[in-house]
């Protein structure tokens, strides 16, 4: 009846989604659709950077007596978002672990993740202060504070780790995770929420930088763009299916320096103030204090 | 009279214009605008997303046994919008080619193009299915596949890459170009529509990932973020002019993993199943399950 | 009363700002928010590619014969604008450096640089149009100059380059920083407003690319993705803080090439035709038309 | 602190609530906001116009040949939101009558009423046909049925009428009243959705006229601006105040017709076939096949 | 499959369309739309308003300085817009009167209209003009000529009402009526695009007015609410069916006042200068000059 | 060198502006553009509903624990918007006075205003209370205070009322008929802002209604659609303009109840008390209590 049989192709996309369903088993007909929404991540997000940081990331037209009335009111509707958001990724891990769905469990435990992150937003925002310094007493180029809350990518991107880390924290993959690709999108940079970074961290340029999962970042530690912090190869199980959740990125100690396009893979030690210079590569530890350069690789033919 | 002498300045554009379309000769008054639209490419890529997996990426509030009134909806929404989309493309080709346009022609083909592509959907999507099923099982930190689906920009590269893919083969380069490019801005991968790629693909991290036009990867290939796969220098015609349209980009076989940054350059051949280390440099074809690795080309002092 | 004490993490929350407002003094209690705004300058900068190629980035039912209609009305709407985000940048200046504010003295010098900025768009235009040709002629995979500006990053990131660099030179720091970022975070383009570019400049793929403040760059280069001009390190000054603002960036004469990842770092010159190739690690001068490589540096195992 | 003394308006503010719910008591602390939203039926309306007449009132690019997945589609998406206003008018009624609230029970209801309300769609279309039909024969200034369906007030408000008297007749006050309100202040004609209207009705100019809650209108009635058929009086109960539902509006028979400004008041009969003039004043019943018109009360002085 | 049986209501809901469509046999199978829409119509009134009052009616920002490229460029965007209404008007009135379409003749004639009509904006400013002047003088509550502007309906009115009867001169009546619908529903006014309004007209209060398709108006005339000036008796011809396009209206002269409710019926004529009192209800002509009040047709009882 | 001859027809529209701005003298060149917006006066209107109905008029998803910061930050927020159309008002007065403008006499004027509005707001809040209770016992059809809240034009009108009324006492004519009009469109009650309104006030259906700008009000007075409280004939002055400004409305003493249509005309006063029946015409006193209803004017004819 219509142009272009589209009966015909819903129908056998039904089937093509009918074999993936067969296949994989896991998801079965939820009758719903249990999954926290990248939108509404994305102004919760939005709000709680206006919330920490009100008069440089919140409404352009805040003024600084209103910053209370601001924040008591953005806070309390975002909360309520929030609440929405972790509940959709509870019931969703449940329904995907083929638990029986428990609404009150789930409510209960969403409200505590809830409040216990509330209390946690004005530390957070003491740690962020540390990562703001660091980025203007590490950049020649920065003139003001200012200028880099709402010029440098890095800062974004570590306000939303320090965000999502706390959901990881607490077992909320989906919703970390949706968190940490908002910020790679935006920024280039790819924090996996997993990773464990002190104050004072300051990620310059950025883009290309990756931070694998199990990373453990020191205090006062600056990066530049296209740095990889990553696993160096990947463990496989008895059934040759790659394990998952072990310690397999590297560990970087307080006052360490890593400069563009370095490359660190696994489970090692850089040593407290040691510095990593550009395009290395590095799959061993490297002792507190030294430091590592690519050596002259290279040749000039006239 | 306005401030600014805003006249003026609009004179003096107009003129860098006449300069321009002086020189250029190729762009005659065509007394209208025949080029695809960036922002009806975005909307009709979001409907496709949703098509493809209505309950992942299709409205947030769809439910399941609702999907196919969703998709036969806005499938025959979606075709429209792009058969206009290709009109537009058409028209600009045989305006840029100085050929006569036929407005019957144009019309016909793109019908045509239009149901052919709507008719490969459904395959579409089971080739997708791979590739969602490759990074589920090639990444440790991967928790299920609709994290996948949600998070990984590998997956929305991919996605959009077939889709454009299928315009290209039909030489309409602009929206194909424009399909990648859009993909490009929110993933920083950068996979030229040319490229030809089987199924169980999987980039990891993906930001500064470069794929050439005439680059062929056999099936469950896997690569990781700032892996070029390019030209090694290009052809010169008689005038000294670029040669355009040749094979210059490598042939990758199936199974092979290509680790973070390794540059591969030319029309090379990456033996199926060899495993290319991080960082390397390569312009000569690698044999068969080989594995390529840098040297340890780097010095510490203390 | 409300859930979750929202007041009490209010007040927890103007005493983290208060911690540090009194740390740094130089936020004093300004009564206002004199910061140019992102979002206003997103749109500037929208409507200011628009007035630069009306046909190609203007409105999608533009049509040539209103052309000089829509620039006109656009550029008086635009200037307006423009002028109020360069007062705001200036009121920071004046409040951040505490000298008195002085509004009239604000409003004649913005109504100056805004009539200065505007004389100049039809040479602006003419540079760019040389960045359009030189991708062009610079990519074997482009077909047209229309798909060169409505696809390329590198085009997209150098027009909003040449913008930012008017303002830079006028001293609007966060104007032109701001500019670069919506530039860097759409394109994975990182030029800092500061480089002097000439004209014919062309960055293929671009994700990835660092360019530092103080960078010269000749006519007619061309260089590739995940390339840096950076800083080879930074001075610091007798209290052991970064020195700012003196010449500590690369400068790259006419007709340099320079391919994928290539690092180069401090001020030094690059010769004029000279071709750097990838992944190469410079930090001294290299000769004019001289070409540098990687070594073969890398071992294959089977 | 802030300017204006908020705290304290908001507290005043905060009293004067706290006044009006003790005084009234019918209004206890529900903890969330059991009303059908104005906004949200002002979209299921537009929804419902456009399933009803999908070529006239629907989206303007639909095409003919997608009507049905156009109605497909919107129908079930605008019946699950016309769900969740149903569940909302039903808590509320639940509370505001202090029954216990029994979410199983609401939640039944609800689905059988928008279940029920579903199936009489089709003909809620065919008697709407008929009032469209009665306007093109009863309006010499009507060109087309088109015509009418876009440009008659009379038209939309018999649409809404028509829905929401299905809605009041399963007690659905607010959601009844609240279509009624969107279609008064569009139309300024105001019909209670309690009336009860047959076929063939139709209401020209249209903008005063008001129709009460227990009118009956038999066919092919015609009435013109600013009639009103109300009630006499208002009867009270012993303590003195308004009784509530019972029949006080008139009865107007089969092809009555009653010109502008006439003004029917209590439970009389207009006879069928009569006509009532303009600007008449009647409260008392009507023979069939009379006419009524206005004494020639005025007198002309030079 | 899905709830309630949406399958069987479209089904049903196609069956009323197609019965509709059999009867009335004057809907044929389009294959498209050929409707104006009354959104686009809507922009296309707010922009003329604009274009014909910009510092008041305009956009709020709009400087004196720059209303000529305000107005050029808008005006250029809205008369775009307007050809493609008056098309789809065009098209609509040849496919329902049965000739056979030609859509060159469309496009010559619609480009005709749109000039000619272009050609009297000028005067249709003047024009108005005096009708701001008339509320002005006859209104004792307005304090300027800006207050009447902005906020009496009455101006809203005429203004709509000038531009439709310039289309309804045209034959383009379904363009034409739905611009007087626009203005009815948000002023409560409802004159008929066909009637003839010479200057200095003034409508105050203005809900429920109600002017036919042939009155005539002349200079100076000054009406207040719930006035009607309609036709008396509607003829019908041999087959009992309504007569259409005669003169049945009221002829208005110079200079008349004819306050609130009065009702003013049939091709009759109100001579120059003549007073008509409120409510007073009129069915033969009026001598000039004359005085028309209601008798003191009241009685009190106390 | 565009179609349609644009720079023609705007040098003719600028033309008509000249002729009008010399003719009226009153508008000279202000450079600027000082005049309220309507729409920010439509956003400030819903944000004062939010305010004073927090639970019934304000954000659909507001919950009762957080009516206060919702009501702080609102109130925060609103009052500086109209503090901003106050000053345009002011300005406007004082240039259209042609007094010298003076920015500091405007800005200490404008805040005091907005000062003393905003302490108002909880009586006005509790006065609209009383106006609620007034439509819930006046109305046999009202099933609840909440549906008279949600469904009453009356109530919207009275609301905007009182508001209005407010900045009309401050003598801000502009901003008070603005907000005035915007009630009458949504409405079609038309309420002078000048008009004194007593407690209890409650219009039903409303369509029609007009209430002149110095009518006095009393207590718990009840009126119906279509009632005109107008002035008789206005006064001259020697030069025959209008006089304005002078008491020629009715005063309505306490507990009237007018009925639909009911015209009164002049300053005279209605006793308290007194029943007005439908469409009578009154431009003399009626004492208190008294009853005035329409003699039986109308004639039956079979």
């Amino acid at each position: 009846m219509t142009q272009w049989n589209i009966q015909n192709i819903v129908d056998e996309l039904q089937e093509a989604r009918n074999e993936w369903r067969t296949q994989r088993k896991s998801l079965k007909d939820f009758g719903g659709r249990e999954l926290p929404s990248k939108d509404e991540i994305k102004k919760i997000m939005n709000d709680l950077c206006g919330i920490l940081f009100p008069m440089r990331l919140g409404p352009h037209d805040l003024r600084q007596q209103s910053e209370n009335l601001y924040i008591a009111h953005t806070l309390e509707k975002t909360l309520h978002s929030l609440l929405e958001q972790i509940k959709l990724n509870l019931t969703y891990d449940y329904k995907y672990k083929k638990h029986n769905e428990n609404t009150d469990v789930i409510e209960v435990l969403a409200q505590s993740i809830v409040s216990e992150f509330a209390q946690k937003l004005p530390n957070i925002r003491r740690i962020l202060d540390t990562d703001v310094i660091a980025a203007y007493d590490g950049d020649p180029a920065a003139r003001s504070v200012d200028e880099v809350l709402l010029c440098y990518p890095g800062i974004l991107a570590i306000i939303y780790h320090r965000v999502a880390h706390e959901f990881y924290k607490k077992d909320l993959s989906l919703l970390a995770r949706l968190i940490a690709e908002i910020a790679h999108s935006k920024t280039g940079i790819d924090i996996h929420p997993g990773a464990q970074i002190e104050q004072g961290f300051f990620i310059d340029h950025g883009t290309g930088v990756v931070i694998g999962e199990t990373c453990v970042i020191g205090k006062n530690v600056r990066i530049y763009q296209a740095v990889t912090l990553g696993a160096k190869r990947f463990e496989v199980d008895d059934s040759g299916r790659l394990q998952k959740e072990y310690a397999r990125h590297p560990i970087v100690e307080d006052n360490v320096v890593i400069y563009a396009g370095a490359t660190i893979l696994g489970r090692i030690t850089i040593g407290q103030g040691a510095v990593i210079g550009g395009n290395v590569w590095i799959t061993q530890s490297v002792a507190a204090n030294s430091a590592v350069s690519q050596s002259s690789a290279t040749k000039t033919e006239v």
